[in-house]
């Protein structure tokens, strides 16, 4: 089966267990591009709507885990993922784990090591997409791990999404993920908090979006970012054209506002907070993007 | 001069009054459009730069508003201006006045009616960029105030960057200026939060980059806004995809897998905090566009 050389043929077969509704799209789209799909789930009955698309429902986990080279593991959490497999000891040796669940880098690096020692070749994966999304061709799933489980495979994980390998760190898809999340929720607090703003004087959220996010944060947010990306990792912060100091001063003239306006200011006196950290940290002089230092200690 | 009816010539003449750096660069954009352009500057020296390429420097304020039709303010804040335009009262009606001084909306509303007491015409605006791309065409200056000002004067604006009108509410200029700095500081440190995340791992930030903003922004976070501002409007926050529980079960994964990788935690616990409110008020089972429910509070 994976014992043959190079990537194995398009419509290879696969296994997906755990059939929540992340699971559930997983297997649909990998029925869709045409791989004979194996599906298991603690509560069978879960699988009854992809087993009318022609998926095949067993009855046992060890019975799921032999059916296919390539098994996808699809549950709440890596203890259960644990307590899953555990019944399925025995066939384990040989088979491919691609590991989808939602968890942090140390669980995944732990379950790297758990699976060398079960004989299992693993993959540690991120889905960037909610459940509609997946199967379509630019929905990004991040993988890190074993690269040649990737490489191998990769024409099966591209049936579930665009698959990207981050590196042999198995923490790193998950690492990834959260960071984006992150990421996102600032970016849309950011968003919501200045909607609320200009709300306060009855523009609509529609209509300050257009201004928002379809030119300020491509013409000068996310322009700046790319610039100064190569700054961050060079602790480089000359302060020639702003100065944490005078960053800080926009800052406190923000909180202000949203006092003014009656809207929340938490928000961006706890930005106002990070910048003066930086300032204490003895950035005053440099520019913002030395908040990169604060970020990059324990809080 | 501004008596005529319609556009003024592309070439009107134009002063501005206060030349920081922002000054200095609006002087130049001018004049380099061709306008005849008068400079005043409480320090005269700082003129020298822009008189050598044709500004015309004179000694008084009085003078300086006298030359032009439209006079540009750039100076440190509204109090200044006051105290600046105070000596120049006895010729200020009949004029323009374009204050692109910093300030909050209830300053720039106080400064309007402060103008129509003076006989002035009144537009607020601000500057969207920093002044090395004051006068590029893609250059945001926001309006609000006067439509008739910046209609009959729009000639003259577009030659120191893009002018949008935002509305007749003087206040509206300053405001989006704040919303959308504010926005600002929060994606920039959303971003700067992940890249110190996945740094924990030894990824650079230029390669986190090239994820996080060329590919997630644009296709997840940007695409997730415009499509759902209509529901902020709406105050509509459907959970069937997912709701405020479960984003914050999300923000606190986020919190654990800072403080495992040994990085700035605090920023993701406000996050974790703003959820928590928005869960507290009734919003547990709304998706999380609920938030924007608790940034229209005071706090």
């Amino acid at each position: 089966m994976t014992n043959q050389r190079g990537a194995v043929p398009h419509n290879a077969p696969v296994t997906v267990v755990g059939l929540g509704p992340m699971g559930l799209a997983l297997a649909e789209a990998l029925l869709d591009r045409g791989h004979p799909t194996t599906v298991w789930n603690r509560t069978p009955a879960k699988a009854d709507g992809v087993v009318t698309k022609g998926a095949h429902r067993v009855e046992s986990v060890a019975e799921a885990v032999s059916a296919s080279p390539v098994v996808i593991i699809c549950l709440k959490d890596y203890e259960t993922m644990y307590g899953v497999l555990g019944s399925a000891a025995d066939v384990l040796p040989g088979r491919v784990l691609v590991n989808l669940n939602s968890g942090t880098p140390s669980e995944a690096i732990t379950a790297a090591g758990w699976a060398a020692k079960n004989g299992v070749a693993y993959l540690d994966g991120a889905i960037m997409v909610p459940p509609p999304l997946v199967g379509h061709p630019d929905s990004a799933f991040l993988y890190s791990g074993s690269e040649e489980v990737f490489s191998e495979h990769r024409e099966t994980l591209a049936s579930m999404g665009a698959p990207r390998f981050l590196g042999a760190d198995p923490g790193l898809a998950v690492l990834h993920n959260t960071a984006l999340l992150g990421m996102m929720y600032a970016t849309m607090n950011g968003f919501m908090h200045a909607a609320a703003l200009v709300g306060s004087a009855n523009v609509p959220a529609v209509e300050f979006a257009d201004l928002a996010i379809n030119w300020f944060m491509p013409t000068v947010v996310d322009s700046t970012l790319l610039a100064q990306a190569a700054d961050l990792d060079a602790a480089r912060y000359p302060g020639d054209l702003g100065t944490m100091q005078m960053n800080l001063n926009a800052l406190e003239h923000i909180v202000r506002t949203c006092v003014e306006q009656g809207v929340h200011a938490d928000q961006a006196r706890h930005l106002a907070s990070i910048a003066e950290q930086a300032l204490d940290a003895g950035h005053r002089d440099e520019n913002y993007l030395a908040v990169f230092e604060v970020f990059k200690k324990a809080s």
